[in-house]
């Protein structure tokens, strides 16, 4: 079972992240390699699209890619035959090939040669596989997370400035429909100075257990710490553009609470002979962490996929004139109020601060991606488009790069008692002349 | 003006707190000196009380005190005349007797002999008024916090001990209808096993720069941490049965925001030669604290007086069968449902599961007491039952000294970076061999 498979990998991640002395010590950048902050690659016709990792994800982004201009599928990639049956199904390009068992990947880079790969697999082979595709003259778009430690996303960030490609984590969640709202009212100057903000990622996932493919067991099996922090994160850096100008993460502080959760879901819910019942689960079911950023603002970043609460992403960005939040939406001063009570009324906002990208892309996203508000077509819409016309794309590598950073720290920070953990400086010190995410029309 | 008057002391605490080297070496316990988790005094048919600090909170706590059975108010004291006699305006006693000026508590002490002393003074006052009032032989009613270093702490931990007599914080939250409740079903079992807890004070106080007797603002200015964390942090440490039996706290960090809502408040509402006006304030305008329980427990504390947000004690305990929160009153899981949704009707809680105390005394309290919920009533009610039967309050000195730790702990990681600092066991270990909270008819 693939999850017993990944076990020793996720062990020698853990032990890579809780290692004595700094992983991430900043090497000058190598000559011929050149910083990609607001970096545009050739413009494309047509995108010729790659796949690998074809689950749950990457066929409801096969549909997608349908209505999506300027986008081809060209191949898909999995270790398991009937996966990429039952993806090639949905496809229509009568070009498409298709790439099986483990040199599987490296055929299809070597003989397609995409444009950009989309890679959905699990975790740990983000990493190594979007650094073969740069390798390979693509362009790499990653599901969340980018890496699990610090040493391979430093590899990513190199690989890709030496490569001179693009290297997007597909952070969706930036995409949401009050995420991309919220970016707007905080460039419209409405919360005033940014001080604090909350992001988190609590969504029962138990039932994963019950799958064969839950490769993620392994991880909660070996590893101790905020394992999937991007998801709530993104947005809030994105408001507060983190990496791009005005700021940047400086340090983090995490605790997990007890591990409890998944023993007693195995136990309850899985055959007496199931691997994962009797599994030492080491993960905490909820873990929580502080981040401080240079300017001194916080950020609060939890994570809980093990507990019987409802989904939540958190969304709190909080100013001196001002609060916005999700979960439900809602907002406090402001202009809106005094900030003595939430205003709830979410349509009243929609109307006047709608992000023009949404506006435009709204119906479609929704009709594709009925789920998740749409998130889910926008992002690969916005990156294929940006690859199209040869623009920046809206997250660069080292936001990807820091925002999964989270990961690796927070398991350093929990093994060391809540030990304050600094974030390498994946920009080399040029984020200060990035500019900000101008995602208008 | 008082403000100005205290710049000084709280300069002093703040120097104090960030002092390098351990501050709270934890000695033995004196000879002659007794443990005092399950204290019990001699009973005392009439209670004879006797307050000091004579502002908003005593007005009303005398209203409430013509309500409660066996307690008889016999001295006022404060630097004010005309506090005094708007205080004294509300008794009824034959016998008042009041005191003013620098010596005035002094004297209400030795003449008066009173049972107990309510101290509703400023932070800084609070502990050498509740030594005093046990050296002279009297019980401390303490209103929040208990003390503002972990000298003063100690000091009043050691002074119980030596003189055995209650001092007991007046933590009004505890009593509130929500957190009584909670209580009760945390107890009954309904969330499962305890893992995470989310406890705040955010409440938009500002407004106070405006008055004359404004001597927070001498603390704004000298310190940066949580100065302020137990009206959320109380009752969900009652609710892990911490320091009792169950579980300790550990550990904390704590960041801070940058300092600027309180400078742009005096700005735009204080005359300019307000001598708010252009004072350096520190400390940060929200606070988020992390705690971690010996039983690897975490706990979120945040502090906010001076952002444009709705008030919010945060209120939140999971387990792993469910998780209860406040503002609003809500569940998830714990039966109610399988956890996806939250269930916000309080109503059926109520009906439920209400508390036998707020059942019990609920009508009056919210009589007396109707802006917040009836905690004040209940708090004081309560401490003086306990005094006159002549049974343990339901707030040791320890758990008072416990929660008021987090102030000079927070104060010292902000200004370490997020370094993790240990709370002290005012106990010296007894607290595992002390009894849960209970309080039940």
């Amino acid at each position: 079972m693939m999850h017993l498979d990944s076990d020793s990998v996720a062990a020698r991640i853990h032990a890579q992240n809780i290692a004595p002395g700094r992983t991430d010590a900043q090497a000058p950048r190598p000559g011929g390699s050149a910083y990609l902050g607001g970096f545009r690659a050739p413009a494309l016709e047509t995108v010729r699209v790659a796949l690998v990792g074809l689950g749950e994800r990457s066929s409801v982004q096969l549909e997608q890619l349908k209505l999506i201009p300027h986008a081809e599928v060209v191949g898909l990639c999995d270790l398991r035959l009937d996966a990429l049956q039952q993806a090639a199904a949905i496809c229509v390009a009568d070009s498409l090939q298709l790439f099986c068992g483990e040199e599987g990947y490296e055929r299809m880079l070597t003989e397609l040669k995409p444009d950009v790969v989309i890679i959905s697999t699990s975790w740990e082979t983000h990493a190594p596989m979007a650094i073969a595709a740069m390798e390979h003259g693509a362009h790499a778009l990653v599901e969340v997370p980018l890496g699990t430690t610090l040493e391979e996303l430093w590899r990513v960030v190199d690989t890709a400035e030496r490569t001179q490609k693009h290297c997007m984590m597909l952070e969706n969640c930036c995409y949401g429909r009050d995420e991309l709202m919220f970016l707007n009212m905080v460039r419209r100057g409405l919360l005033g100075e940014l001080l604090h903000a909350e992001a988190a990622y609590i969504h029962d996932l138990r039932h994963q257990m019950q799958s064969e493919a839950d490769w993620r067991a392994a991880h909660f099996a070996a590893r101790n710490g905020n394992l999937y922090p991007t998801h709530g994160l993104g947005p809030v850096a994105q408001y507060m553009s983190i990496a791009r100008g005005e700021d940047m993460f400086d340090r983090l502080v995490s605790f997990s609470s007890p591990a409890v959760g998944r023993a007693a879901y195995a136990e309850e819910h899985l055959e007496a002979e199931h691997p994962l019942n009797g599994m030492n689960f080491r993960c905490g079911d909820i873990n929580t962490t502080l981040i401080k950023t240079r300017k001194g603002r916080t950020i609060v970043v939890q994570w809980d996929e093990t507990s019987p609460r409802p989904y939540n992403r958190k969304n709190l960005i909080q100013g001196t004139a001002g609060t916005l939040a999700g979960f439900p939406t809602r907002i406090a001063g402001a202009g809106v109020n005094d900030g003595s009570e939430w205003s709830l009324d979410a349509e009243s906002l929609y109307a006047q601060h709608e992000h023009p990208l949404r506006k435009r892309l709204g119906a479609i996203a929704e009709q594709s991606d009925s789920h998740r508000d749409g998130m889910n077509y926008i992002v690969l819409a916005r990156a294929i488009d940006g690859l199209h016309r040869g623009e920046p794309l809206d997250q660069n590598v080292y936001e990807g790069a820091l925002w999964s950073a989270v990961s690796p720290l927070s398991e350093k920070s929990v093994h060391e008692g809540g030990a304050p953990q600094l974030f390498p400086d994946f920009t080399r010190g040029d984020w200060k002349n990035t500019a900000p995410l101008g995602i208008v029309e």
